[in-house]
């Protein structure tokens, strides 16, 4: 049975890293004692090894340890032995193009699949996604396929942000975005406020966290689903 | 000797439709009676057809036809025709989808390289650089290549955005996507704020508009070039 936490973001504003989410954490990962670490998404470009010293901070909070993914010659057989995994945030198209050239994709499914408990932020929220084409992301790289882990039966869009009113900016917004991903896609899309997240147990998806969420399906009005929400299509 | 306008935005805060640059379009089209417009990009999804009216009208005020590309069965022969080229903003994967699917790519930089006056806002002057790899927008659509005209020896990042101080919205600022961009890019990236834009003549690119641009080239801080200056690395 699918055990997943899919959150919006690592940090609320003016919050530590995880911060906001820690004491879901440690009930989540309770059998857990060890983390797997897949820092590929590479923040604002920081290196492997920095980004997972501070997934590896957070997690000492709660007594667990936290090993970086990229630090084994053979990234695919040591992901199958992982008790538990955690996707950082950074670029969507830098992670995926990871992921498929470390060939870890389908290793990754199937652990989740089997009930390997998996945490994501951003990033690595979106993957879980049937498609990483609701990413916010810069597309820095090419990556071989947009397709992703598709452990749940829609989209994400992390980072939702709501139109701010009375802005000059005349760049699209995001919701009309997700609009222009309508025109080509029928796949649903939930915009994670930041502080929301998705908890996910086999088929059933709850949201969680303070605010509501934004749904976006094709060919009808977007629309609110508050905190405590089942989600289903 | 190329001649190019590429311009961030096509429409300013409370303008109308190209408004801001209609003087600017008078004098670039002097030569020219019918341009031919490309609206693959289709913001927020409109038709080709809708948008191509938008356009239209836009240089009817200013004694100018326009054609849509999508109204022929062969657009890359048509397009070798063409007198003067406007390519509209709105999803850049869309955008450079079609024009790969439609064999359009090589004719227009031939075209562009010949000197054809081309006019880009947009998505439509993001495919005048190097790659599409500094759009703002969602990847709706997987394209055959992030290569683009390379029409100018450098990316175009269009609706440039400051950080906004204050803000407790966790997701990247422009600057730290574009940092992002150079941890695996070398291509140095012109930051175009809305209402600026690029005039080139042959190999000679200059500024325009009431604002300053952001120049990001890698491994160095970002800085500002003042309206008017030419643009060289």
């Amino acid at each position: 049975m699918k055990k997943m936490l899919i959150a919006s973001t690592s940090t609320l504003y003016k919050g530590d890293y995880l911060e906001y989410i820690k004491s879901e954490l440690e009930v989540f990962f309770a059998k857990v004692d060890e983390i797997v670490f897949i820092p590929y998404a590479r923040p604002g470009g920081i290196s492997h090894d920095a980004y997972t010293k501070i997934a590896k901070q957070a997690f000492k909070s709660i007594g667990k340890e936290v090993i970086g993914l990229h630090r084994f010659d053979d990234p695919e057989n040591e992901l199958k032995q992982a008790k538990g995994v955690f996707t950082g945030g950074g670029n969507t198209f830098l992670l995926v193009s990871q992921l498929y050239k470390y060939n870890v994709i389908s290793t990754l499914r199937e652990l989740i699949f089997d009930g390997m408990p998996y945490f994501g932020t951003s990033a690595g929220s979106n993957i879980t996604g049937l498609t990483m084409q609701t990413t916010n992301d810069m597309p820095i790289i090419y990556p071989p396929s947009f397709k992703t882990l598709g452990a749940i039966p829609f989209n994400i869009n992390p980072h939702y942000l709501d139109p701010v009113s009375g802005s000059e900016h005349m760049g699209e917004t995001r919701e009309t975005r997700i609009k222009e991903f309508h025109t080509y896609n029928t796949i649903p899309v939930v915009g994670l406020r930041e502080g929301s997240w998705l908890d996910v147990n086999g088929d059933q998806i709850t949201l969680k966290g303070d605010l509501s969420a934004r749904i976006f399906e094709q060919g009808k009005q977007p629309y609110e689903i508050e905190t405590g929400s089942l989600i289903g299509f």
